[in-house]
Protein backbone atom coordinates (compact mmCIF):
# COMPACT_ATOMS: atom_id res chain seq x y z
CA UNK A 1 0.00 0.00 0.00
CA UNK A 2 2.65 2.26 0.71
CA UNK A 3 5.34 3.41 -1.61
CA UNK A 4 9.04 4.51 -0.28
CA UNK A 5 8.48 8.61 -0.05
CA UNK A 6 10.74 10.42 -2.04
CA UNK A 7 13.11 12.64 -0.64
CA UNK A 8 12.36 17.04 -1.21
CA UNK A 9 14.60 19.50 -1.39
CA UNK A 10 12.54 20.84 1.91
CA UNK A 11 11.02 23.92 2.64
CA UNK A 12 13.40 26.20 5.78
CA UNK A 13 11.39 28.78 7.71
CA UNK A 14 13.95 31.24 7.54
CA UNK A 15 13.73 31.28 4.06
CA UNK A 16 9.82 31.20 3.99
CA UNK A 17 10.21 34.19 6.36
CA UNK A 18 12.30 36.32 3.67
CA UNK A 19 9.78 36.43 1.15
CA UNK A 20 6.88 36.66 3.45
CA UNK A 21 4.96 39.14 5.44
CA UNK A 22 5.22 42.31 3.06
CA UNK A 23 5.60 44.93 5.14
CA UNK A 24 6.72 48.09 4.78
CA UNK A 25 10.73 49.42 5.76
CA UNK A 26 10.19 53.00 6.23
CA UNK A 27 9.98 52.84 10.10
CA UNK A 28 12.45 53.27 12.21
CA UNK A 29 12.57 49.25 12.52
CA UNK A 30 12.14 46.68 10.39
CA UNK A 31 8.46 45.62 10.53
CA UNK A 32 8.40 42.14 9.36
CA UNK A 33 11.74 41.12 11.34
CA UNK A 34 9.86 42.80 14.42
CA UNK A 35 6.28 40.64 13.15
CA UNK A 36 8.27 37.72 12.54
CA UNK A 37 9.83 37.94 16.54
CA UNK A 38 6.63 38.02 17.65
CA UNK A 39 5.00 35.24 15.53
CA UNK A 40 7.73 33.13 17.10
CA UNK A 41 6.95 33.99 20.37
CA UNK A 42 3.37 33.64 20.12
CA UNK A 43 4.02 30.25 18.49
CA UNK A 44 5.80 28.65 21.60
CA UNK A 45 3.88 30.20 23.69
CA UNK A 46 0.48 30.75 22.92
CA UNK A 47 -1.75 33.71 22.86
CA UNK A 48 -2.83 33.54 26.56
CA UNK A 49 1.26 32.79 27.44
CA UNK A 50 2.68 35.54 25.81
CA UNK A 51 2.59 38.68 27.38
CA UNK A 52 3.46 42.44 26.35
CA UNK A 53 7.02 41.74 28.41
CA UNK A 54 8.12 38.91 26.32
CA UNK A 55 6.84 40.69 22.90
CA UNK A 56 8.95 43.76 24.17
CA UNK A 57 11.84 41.39 24.27
CA UNK A 58 11.52 39.24 21.38
CA UNK A 59 10.42 42.42 18.98
CA UNK A 60 13.50 44.72 20.52
CA UNK A 61 10.80 47.56 20.55
CA UNK A 62 9.57 49.10 24.31
CA UNK A 63 6.15 49.15 24.99
CA UNK A 64 5.35 52.65 23.78
CA UNK A 65 7.06 51.88 20.52
CA UNK A 66 5.07 48.58 20.20
CA UNK A 67 1.47 50.45 20.76
CA UNK A 68 2.52 53.28 18.74
CA UNK A 69 3.13 50.76 15.58
CA UNK A 70 1.20 48.10 16.08
CA UNK A 71 -1.72 49.11 18.81
CA UNK A 72 -2.13 46.31 21.80
CA UNK A 73 -1.17 42.73 22.27
CA UNK A 74 -4.63 41.51 19.98
CA UNK A 75 -3.58 43.90 17.36
CA UNK A 76 -0.06 42.68 17.15
CA UNK A 77 -1.29 38.98 17.03
CA UNK A 78 -3.76 39.53 14.35
CA UNK A 79 -0.81 40.81 12.10
CA UNK A 80 0.95 37.85 13.13
CA UNK A 81 -1.84 36.01 11.87
CA UNK A 82 -1.69 37.90 8.35
CA UNK A 83 2.21 37.22 8.36
CA UNK A 84 1.83 33.60 9.11
CA UNK A 85 -0.59 33.17 6.09
CA UNK A 86 1.44 35.01 3.54
CA UNK A 87 4.50 33.22 4.44
CA UNK A 88 4.07 29.92 5.51
CA UNK A 89 0.45 28.80 4.30
CA UNK A 90 1.47 30.51 1.00
CA UNK A 91 4.79 28.45 0.91
CA UNK A 92 2.69 25.44 1.18
CA UNK A 93 0.42 26.38 -1.95
CA UNK A 94 3.80 27.21 -3.86
CA UNK A 95 4.70 23.31 -2.96
CA UNK A 96 1.42 22.29 -4.13
CA UNK A 97 1.21 24.19 -7.34
CA UNK A 98 4.95 23.92 -8.75
CA UNK A 99 4.27 20.25 -8.51
CA UNK A 100 4.77 18.65 -12.34
CA UNK A 101 0.96 16.43 -11.39
CA UNK A 102 -2.06 16.96 -8.51
CA UNK A 103 -0.58 14.12 -6.48
CA UNK A 104 2.56 15.13 -6.47
CA UNK A 105 1.82 18.77 -5.22
CA UNK A 106 -0.56 16.76 -2.58
CA UNK A 107 2.56 15.40 -1.23
CA UNK A 108 4.78 18.24 -1.66
CA UNK A 109 2.13 20.26 0.55
CA UNK A 110 2.05 17.65 3.29
CA UNK A 111 5.52 17.15 3.33
CA UNK A 112 6.41 20.85 3.64
CA UNK A 113 4.01 21.17 6.41
CA UNK A 114 6.13 17.97 8.12
CA UNK A 115 9.53 20.37 7.30
CA UNK A 116 7.92 23.55 8.97
CA UNK A 117 7.15 21.43 11.94
CA UNK A 118 10.59 19.49 12.07
CA UNK A 119 12.19 22.78 11.16
CA UNK A 120 14.80 23.52 14.07
CA UNK A 121 13.87 27.00 13.78
CA UNK A 122 10.21 26.96 14.60
CA UNK A 123 8.76 26.21 18.24
CA UNK A 124 7.07 23.53 16.21
CA UNK A 125 3.31 22.84 15.13
CA UNK A 126 1.21 24.92 13.26
CA UNK A 127 0.57 28.41 14.52
CA UNK A 128 -3.09 28.32 13.50
CA UNK A 129 -4.18 25.18 14.86
CA UNK A 130 -2.35 25.45 18.11
CA UNK A 131 -4.17 29.11 18.42
CA UNK A 132 -7.37 27.52 17.10
CA UNK A 133 -7.46 25.44 20.09
CA UNK A 134 -6.56 27.63 22.70
CA UNK A 135 -10.54 28.12 22.85
CA UNK A 136 -12.15 30.66 24.93
CA UNK A 137 -8.94 33.20 24.33
CA UNK A 138 -9.56 34.51 21.65
CA UNK A 139 -12.25 37.12 20.99
CA UNK A 140 -15.26 36.23 18.17
CA UNK A 141 -13.54 38.23 14.99
CA UNK A 142 -9.72 36.24 15.86
CA UNK A 143 -11.67 32.81 16.32
CA UNK A 144 -13.77 33.21 13.09
CA UNK A 145 -10.16 34.19 11.16
CA UNK A 146 -8.61 31.21 12.21
CA UNK A 147 -11.39 29.02 11.51
CA UNK A 148 -11.39 30.71 7.48
CA UNK A 149 -7.71 30.19 7.30
CA UNK A 150 -8.30 26.33 7.51
CA UNK A 151 -11.90 26.48 5.29
CA UNK A 152 -9.78 28.73 2.85
CA UNK A 153 -7.06 25.87 2.92
CA UNK A 154 -10.10 22.96 2.28
CA UNK A 155 -11.42 25.51 -0.19
CA UNK A 156 -8.23 26.15 -2.52
CA UNK A 157 -7.07 22.34 -2.16
CA UNK A 158 -10.99 21.10 -3.66
CA UNK A 159 -10.31 23.73 -6.73
CA UNK A 160 -7.45 22.14 -7.71
CA UNK A 161 -8.96 18.69 -7.16
CA UNK A 162 -11.78 19.61 -9.09
CA UNK A 163 -9.71 20.95 -11.31
CA UNK A 164 -7.73 17.70 -12.09
CA UNK A 165 -10.73 15.93 -12.59
CA UNK A 166 -11.77 17.93 -15.13
CA UNK A 167 -8.54 17.43 -16.74
CA UNK A 168 -8.57 13.68 -16.51
CA UNK A 169 -5.88 14.14 -14.09
CA UNK A 170 -8.03 12.27 -11.15
CA UNK A 171 -10.96 10.16 -11.51
CA UNK A 172 -14.39 11.68 -12.24
CA UNK A 173 -15.90 9.36 -9.08
CA UNK A 174 -13.24 11.06 -6.40
CA UNK A 175 -15.21 13.44 -4.46
CA UNK A 176 -13.02 16.54 -4.38
CA UNK A 177 -14.84 17.99 -1.47
CA UNK A 178 -14.11 15.29 1.06
CA UNK A 179 -10.93 14.61 -0.12
CA UNK A 180 -9.80 18.09 0.51
CA UNK A 181 -11.08 17.90 4.33
CA UNK A 182 -9.19 14.79 4.29
CA UNK A 183 -5.92 16.32 3.50
CA UNK A 184 -6.48 19.12 5.95
CA UNK A 185 -7.44 16.95 8.92
CA UNK A 186 -4.06 15.07 7.56
CA UNK A 187 -2.22 18.33 7.57
CA UNK A 188 -3.92 19.63 11.54
CA UNK A 189 -3.59 15.83 12.66
CA UNK A 190 -0.03 15.96 11.74
CA UNK A 191 0.72 18.57 13.70
CA UNK A 192 -0.27 17.08 16.81
CA UNK A 193 1.25 13.92 16.26
CA UNK A 194 4.28 15.62 15.85
CA UNK A 195 4.21 17.12 19.37
CA UNK A 196 3.34 13.73 20.49
CA UNK A 197 6.95 12.90 19.54
CA UNK A 198 6.17 11.00 16.17
CA UNK A 199 8.65 10.91 13.81
CA UNK A 200 9.38 13.10 10.58
CA UNK A 201 9.91 9.85 8.75
CA UNK A 202 6.18 8.12 10.26
CA UNK A 203 4.19 10.92 9.42
CA UNK A 204 5.81 10.54 6.16
CA UNK A 205 4.23 7.41 5.50
CA UNK A 206 0.76 8.67 6.61
CA UNK A 207 1.15 11.53 3.78
CA UNK A 208 1.73 8.70 1.39
CA UNK A 209 -1.52 6.66 2.27
CA UNK A 210 -3.67 9.70 2.59
CA UNK A 211 -2.05 10.62 -1.30
CA UNK A 212 -2.97 7.11 -2.54
CA UNK A 213 -6.32 7.69 -1.81
CA UNK A 214 -6.21 10.01 -4.85
CA UNK A 215 -5.16 7.07 -6.92
CA UNK B 1 -14.27 6.05 -3.50
CA UNK B 2 -16.41 6.74 -1.01
CA UNK B 3 -19.24 4.44 0.31
CA UNK B 4 -22.22 6.45 2.33
CA UNK B 5 -21.58 6.27 6.03
CA UNK B 6 -23.63 4.33 8.29
CA UNK B 7 -25.28 6.01 11.24
CA UNK B 8 -24.14 4.35 14.34
CA UNK B 9 -25.69 4.34 17.90
CA UNK B 10 -23.58 7.41 18.72
CA UNK B 11 -21.37 7.66 22.23
CA UNK B 12 -22.75 9.72 24.70
CA UNK B 13 -20.25 11.53 26.59
CA UNK B 14 -23.15 11.40 30.04
CA UNK B 15 -23.00 7.77 29.55
CA UNK B 16 -19.34 7.37 29.22
CA UNK B 17 -18.87 9.02 32.24
CA UNK B 18 -20.93 6.73 34.02
CA UNK B 19 -19.13 3.77 33.53
CA UNK B 20 -15.35 5.71 33.74
CA UNK B 21 -13.57 6.76 36.48
CA UNK B 22 -13.30 4.24 39.02
CA UNK B 23 -12.89 6.19 41.73
CA UNK B 24 -13.83 5.22 45.90
CA UNK B 25 -17.14 6.97 46.86
CA UNK B 26 -16.50 6.55 50.12
CA UNK B 27 -15.53 9.82 51.15
CA UNK B 28 -17.60 12.72 51.79
CA UNK B 29 -18.21 13.34 48.11
CA UNK B 30 -18.45 11.41 44.99
CA UNK B 31 -14.85 10.95 43.78
CA UNK B 32 -15.67 10.35 40.48
CA UNK B 33 -18.35 13.13 40.16
CA UNK B 34 -16.20 15.65 41.21
CA UNK B 35 -13.22 15.20 38.96
CA UNK B 36 -15.58 14.17 35.98
CA UNK B 37 -16.44 18.25 37.00
CA UNK B 38 -12.89 19.08 36.89
CA UNK B 39 -12.10 17.52 33.48
CA UNK B 40 -15.13 19.41 31.80
CA UNK B 41 -13.35 22.97 33.67
CA UNK B 42 -9.50 21.70 31.83
CA UNK B 43 -11.24 20.44 28.54
CA UNK B 44 -12.90 23.79 28.30
CA UNK B 45 -10.40 26.24 29.62
CA UNK B 46 -7.09 24.37 29.19
CA UNK B 47 -4.76 23.51 31.95
CA UNK B 48 -3.32 27.22 31.99
CA UNK B 49 -7.09 29.02 31.87
CA UNK B 50 -7.86 27.06 34.86
CA UNK B 51 -8.14 28.46 38.32
CA UNK B 52 -8.45 27.16 41.08
CA UNK B 53 -11.22 29.49 41.57
CA UNK B 54 -12.70 27.78 38.65
CA UNK B 55 -12.18 24.36 40.52
CA UNK B 56 -13.52 24.50 43.53
CA UNK B 57 -16.80 26.11 41.91
CA UNK B 58 -17.04 22.95 39.62
CA UNK B 59 -15.99 20.91 42.18
CA UNK B 60 -18.22 22.05 44.77
CA UNK B 61 -15.88 22.12 47.67
CA UNK B 62 -13.20 24.57 49.01
CA UNK B 63 -9.67 24.92 48.35
CA UNK B 64 -8.41 22.95 51.38
CA UNK B 65 -10.99 20.11 50.60
CA UNK B 66 -9.64 19.89 47.65
CA UNK B 67 -5.83 20.00 48.48
CA UNK B 68 -6.57 17.05 50.60
CA UNK B 69 -8.27 15.13 48.66
CA UNK B 70 -6.45 15.57 45.63
CA UNK B 71 -2.99 17.80 46.09
CA UNK B 72 -2.12 20.88 44.05
CA UNK B 73 -3.94 21.93 40.53
CA UNK B 74 -1.53 19.69 38.67
CA UNK B 75 -1.93 16.78 40.95
CA UNK B 76 -6.28 17.11 40.28
CA UNK B 77 -5.08 17.29 36.37
CA UNK B 78 -3.08 14.33 36.02
CA UNK B 79 -5.96 12.67 38.06
CA UNK B 80 -8.21 14.05 35.37
CA UNK B 81 -6.02 12.33 32.76
CA UNK B 82 -6.36 9.19 34.06
CA UNK B 83 -10.04 9.53 34.41
CA UNK B 84 -10.16 10.80 30.62
CA UNK B 85 -8.52 7.85 29.38
CA UNK B 86 -10.25 5.16 31.52
CA UNK B 87 -13.55 6.78 30.45
CA UNK B 88 -13.31 8.28 26.98
CA UNK B 89 -10.30 6.56 25.35
CA UNK B 90 -11.74 3.44 27.07
CA UNK B 91 -15.21 3.93 25.04
CA UNK B 92 -13.47 4.54 21.92
CA UNK B 93 -11.63 1.06 21.91
CA UNK B 94 -15.20 -0.74 22.90
CA UNK B 95 -16.49 0.73 19.69
CA UNK B 96 -13.19 -0.89 17.79
CA UNK B 97 -13.60 -4.35 19.75
CA UNK B 98 -17.08 -4.72 19.25
CA UNK B 99 -17.32 -4.22 15.80
CA UNK B 100 -17.90 -7.37 13.67
CA UNK B 101 -15.10 -6.98 11.57
CA UNK B 102 -11.60 -4.49 12.04
CA UNK B 103 -12.55 -2.12 9.18
CA UNK B 104 -16.18 -1.28 10.87
CA UNK B 105 -14.00 -1.15 13.92
CA UNK B 106 -11.90 1.35 13.30
CA UNK B 107 -15.00 3.44 11.28
CA UNK B 108 -16.98 2.87 14.60
CA UNK B 109 -13.71 4.31 16.89
CA UNK B 110 -13.55 7.76 14.59
CA UNK B 111 -16.69 8.22 14.29
CA UNK B 112 -17.13 7.72 17.98
CA UNK B 113 -14.62 10.44 18.58
CA UNK B 114 -16.62 12.93 16.24
CA UNK B 115 -19.98 11.89 18.38
CA UNK B 116 -18.06 12.95 21.83
CA UNK B 117 -16.60 16.06 19.79
CA UNK B 118 -20.18 17.07 18.71
CA UNK B 119 -21.89 15.78 21.92
CA UNK B 120 -23.14 19.06 22.97
CA UNK B 121 -22.10 17.85 26.95
CA UNK B 122 -18.81 18.34 25.97
CA UNK B 123 -16.23 21.42 25.66
CA UNK B 124 -15.67 19.90 21.84
CA UNK B 125 -12.42 18.95 21.11
CA UNK B 126 -9.79 16.04 22.97
CA UNK B 127 -8.50 16.90 26.64
CA UNK B 128 -5.70 14.95 25.75
CA UNK B 129 -4.80 16.86 22.22
CA UNK B 130 -5.67 20.05 23.63
CA UNK B 131 -3.88 19.67 26.46
CA UNK B 132 -0.84 18.41 24.49
CA UNK B 133 -0.71 21.94 22.56
CA UNK B 134 -0.35 23.78 25.66
CA UNK B 135 3.14 23.74 25.21
CA UNK B 136 5.34 24.55 28.03
CA UNK B 137 2.50 24.94 30.05
CA UNK B 138 3.22 21.82 31.56
CA UNK B 139 6.03 19.77 33.17
CA UNK B 140 7.94 17.47 31.65
CA UNK B 141 5.77 13.96 33.00
CA UNK B 142 2.58 15.58 32.15
CA UNK B 143 4.02 16.27 28.93
CA UNK B 144 5.55 12.41 28.64
CA UNK B 145 2.25 10.97 29.81
CA UNK B 146 0.04 12.54 26.99
CA UNK B 147 2.57 11.93 24.41
CA UNK B 148 2.45 8.14 25.67
CA UNK B 149 -1.58 8.55 25.45
CA UNK B 150 -1.55 8.92 21.78
CA UNK B 151 1.40 6.24 21.26
CA UNK B 152 -0.63 3.63 23.06
CA UNK B 153 -3.40 4.48 21.05
CA UNK B 154 -1.46 4.23 17.92
CA UNK B 155 -0.02 0.69 19.49
CA UNK B 156 -3.54 -0.58 20.47
CA UNK B 157 -4.31 0.02 17.19
CA UNK B 158 -1.48 -1.64 15.15
CA UNK B 159 -1.91 -4.50 17.61
CA UNK B 160 -5.15 -4.92 16.13
CA UNK B 161 -4.49 -4.53 12.28
CA UNK B 162 -1.46 -6.66 12.66
CA UNK B 163 -4.29 -9.28 14.20
CA UNK B 164 -6.65 -9.05 11.45
CA UNK B 165 -4.13 -9.15 9.02
CA UNK B 166 -2.96 -12.59 10.21
CA UNK B 167 -6.11 -13.80 10.17
CA UNK B 168 -6.42 -12.97 6.61
CA UNK B 169 -9.08 -10.37 7.41
CA UNK B 170 -6.49 -7.49 6.23
CA UNK B 171 -4.02 -7.39 3.42
CA UNK B 172 -0.46 -9.37 3.87
CA UNK B 173 0.83 -6.05 2.48
CA UNK B 174 -0.72 -3.23 4.65
CA UNK B 175 1.88 -1.88 6.92
CA UNK B 176 0.43 -2.23 10.53
CA UNK B 177 2.34 0.30 11.85
CA UNK B 178 1.79 3.52 9.42
CA UNK B 179 -2.10 3.07 9.51
CA UNK B 180 -2.22 3.00 12.97
CA UNK B 181 -0.31 6.40 12.93
CA UNK B 182 -2.51 7.50 9.98
CA UNK B 183 -5.85 6.44 11.99
CA UNK B 184 -4.71 7.93 15.30
CA UNK B 185 -3.36 11.48 12.90
CA UNK B 186 -6.78 11.09 11.54
CA UNK B 187 -8.79 11.20 14.93
CA UNK B 188 -6.48 14.42 15.97
CA UNK B 189 -6.86 16.08 13.04
CA UNK B 190 -10.64 16.00 13.14
CA UNK B 191 -10.65 17.59 16.49
CA UNK B 192 -8.79 20.40 14.98
CA UNK B 193 -11.49 20.83 11.95
CA UNK B 194 -14.11 20.19 14.82
CA UNK B 195 -13.18 23.38 16.05
CA UNK B 196 -12.56 25.25 12.64
CA UNK B 197 -16.50 24.54 12.49
CA UNK B 198 -16.26 21.61 10.01
CA UNK B 199 -19.27 19.69 10.42
CA UNK B 200 -19.73 16.08 11.89
CA UNK B 201 -21.10 15.20 8.44
CA UNK B 202 -18.11 16.37 6.25
CA UNK B 203 -15.72 14.54 8.83
CA UNK B 204 -17.55 11.42 8.82
CA UNK B 205 -16.29 11.11 5.10
CA UNK B 206 -13.22 11.14 6.16
CA UNK B 207 -13.57 8.31 8.03
CA UNK B 208 -14.67 6.67 5.12
CA UNK B 209 -11.83 7.66 3.25
CA UNK B 210 -9.56 7.00 5.67
CA UNK B 211 -10.86 3.71 6.62
CA UNK B 212 -10.87 2.43 2.78
CA UNK B 213 -7.32 2.25 3.45
CA UNK B 214 -8.11 -0.83 4.68
CA UNK B 215 -9.70 -1.96 1.86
Amino acid sequence: MLSSYIVLNGIKLRQVLKTGCFMARTKQFDERQVLVSAMLVFWEKGYEGTSIQDLEQAMGLNRTSIYNAFGNKRAIFNRVMVCYKESVMSALFTELDGAPNIKEGVRRMLNGALDIHFDEDTPGGCLVVLSLLESGQHDEQSQVSMQQTIKNLKHALQTRLSKAKKSGELSKNLDAGSTATTIATTMAGMMVMGKANFTKASLKKTVNQVVSLLD
